[in-house]
């Protein structure tokens, strides 16, 4: 079938409007509609180049739909089914699958041949972003890779459960587990950071503390449950002062930037003998984190997490939670676009001036 | 009372046989009657001036010995009972000793103001290392850093439970729990290193590599658990060997040299979504620790532990291990000395001689 896509046809080249030819489902896939689809970082990260791909590609990762039509064998979902698409498969066969100490899975990014597609543009393949490709009207996407969410959900904004959202709020509720009465320091208050944030507050942390070198960051931080906003321009040593406001280094730490000089800060002001940080922001590829043994030696945990160590399978309830309005996600999506308008939702993107821009087919 | 110590007068100056005054136990004291101490690399940092510490001083911290006279309101011990010192107090107090995230209290390297000891030579302090101080026939000893023990117990060799024996099998069975099934690697097979070793055997791991640039250490390590060894030397990447041999990367990995090189080796051969590794070994003041943070992001954790994270409580417990044999101590003690040998016995430490050297009173 022909499909209405964004290409990128190179890097920083710009999105172009095109018809692409689109496979039926195969075995373990479904043909999916695409509601809506969320402008995330990683797709940036990738059309600047930052991160290898193959090109023309399609991009997109964070989206909601309805099953249109399924693949030989399977019986896991049904035409009209809502769905979501999660960057992690659940394979339920490998040792990670098996395991409960990770949300990973062997068939990470393994999904596709490279340059395999279900995609193509006058008989040459566009790459489909680690196995997906939601900047389209209609994907082919891998059953294994989908969370079937409730129907009266509105479309706008849970695709956003499907990558950002879920990285920061599991990043709190399922990485870390933060313990009801907790001190924890959020650095970068973006997508991600706010959604640290809403989970810290969700699992009953005292102590919420945000730092963001920009001070507009402050009111939004505190509506989503922030107790306390640092802009490390605006004290002497950051580190110390974070030591002294959580009496003493805080139990819980996440990084949600990519800088590693950052990263060694939210290392730092943990407690000495039990404070865990969390690497969430991607760092530049060959960047170093950097610390003394001595602030390990005691026990300090420096540790990270994917897509907020959540599983496909949790995806429904957090589905439910934005539904029943334990969390917000209105006031992170400040922009709405159509497809035509993509390249304008990746430079908002890249000049810092939305927090998620959603894409409404 | 009049005691025989031997005593050091400042950094690398070799130990004199002295005749020091030693005050008797006040409110929360007992004196003790130092049966056997060992020697451990701490007291050798000390004498070297690697750590920072007041001379003259009395070294020593790894002992045990029988309580002659206890201080007022004591009533936790009495006269005759034999017991061990630990490095970490229990005030059973603070807000470390209520967390089970930690074996450290806030009370540690607190007992004596600078320069205050219940030792003097000629009316001049000399000072008792960590708040002890067992280089000397008797010592005056806090009963929150004591555990009291069977007597039944040889004080040779139960004196390294006091430090190095719980460092190594409390790292492997109190800090990182290690699962039966695991995979381990040990990092440097000293005293520490064999004694983590014998932890992951206890403790039912399946794959215990040893890792030592001295082939010499091959025998002792499968001697005491370990089902592989390899000589980093004798490899081309260690990091990819290790990662092959414990078929995608290690479940626990421990550092017992004290080496940021061989850290961030111990680190990055773990596996990638749950592997920890343990910073054991003390490493140079001023060095630092560097990985990629995209080595965390996945779900490695890197930590540390100090004292095996026992408290003092666990160290009775391992005193019974010893005398029903499940640990092996006697292998580890290679030298016995009188105290007016301890010059030798340092010599021998300094030089790799020995494994454990301990000094019976």
């Amino acid at each position: 079938m022909d499909v209405r896509a964004a290409v990128v046809h190179g890097p920083n080249q710009p999105f172009v409007m095109e018809t692409l030819q689109l496979d039926g489902p195969r075995e373990g896939e479904v043909l999916v509609h695409i509601k809506t689809t969320g402008l995330c970082h990683s797709d940036l990260h990738i059309y600047e180049g930052k991160l290898p791909w193959a090109f023309p590609a399609l991009l997109g990762h964070e989206a909601a739909g309805v099953v249109v039509e399924c693949g030989p064998g399977v019986t896991k979902f049904k035409p009209g089914d809502h769905v979501i698409p999660f960057l992690i498969p659940h394979c339920e066969k490998c040792g990670y699958c098996h395991s409960s100490k990770t949300n990973l899975c062997v068939e990470a990014f393994s999904r596709l041949k490279p340059g395999e597609s279900r995609f193509s543009l006058n008989g040459k393949p566009v790459t489909q972003l680690w196995g997906l490709g939601t900047f389209a009207d209609y994907s082919v996407l891998p059953v294994n890779m989908l969370a079937k969410v409730r129907d009266d959900a509105p479309f706008d904004p849970i695709c956003y459960i499907g990558c950002g959202a879920t990285t920061g709020l599991g990043a709190a509720l399922f990485a870390a587990k933060v313990e009801a009465g907790s001190s924890v320091v959020i650095f970068g208050l973006g997508g991600i950071g706010l959604n640290v944030v809403q989970g810290a507050r969700l699992a009953g942390a005292k102590k919420i503390i945000g730092v963001d070198t920009n001070p507009a960051k402050e009111a939004i931080a505190r509506q989503f449950g922030a107790t306390d906003f640092v802009n490390p321009k605006a004290v002497e040593k950051l580190t110390s002062h974070l030591m002294k406001l959580t009496a003493g280094g805080a139990d819980y730490t996440f990084e949600c930037i990519g800088n590693p000089q950052v990263m060694r800060q939210a290392f730092e002001c943990t407690n000495p003998a039990w404070g865990t940080s969390y690497v969430v922001g991607v760092a530049p590829q060959g960047a170093e984190v950097t610390s003394y043994p001595g602030h390990l030696m005691m026990g300090r945990h420096w540790t990270g997490c994917y897509m907020g160590g959540a599983r496909v399978t949790k995806l429904p309830e957090i589905v439910d939670w934005y539904v029943d309005k334990k969390i917000d996600l209105d006031s992170l999506v400040t922009h709405r676009l159509k497809l035509e308008q993509i390249n304008e939702g990746f430079e908002l993107m890249r000049k810092g001036e939305s927090i998620r821009s959603v894409i409404v087919l």
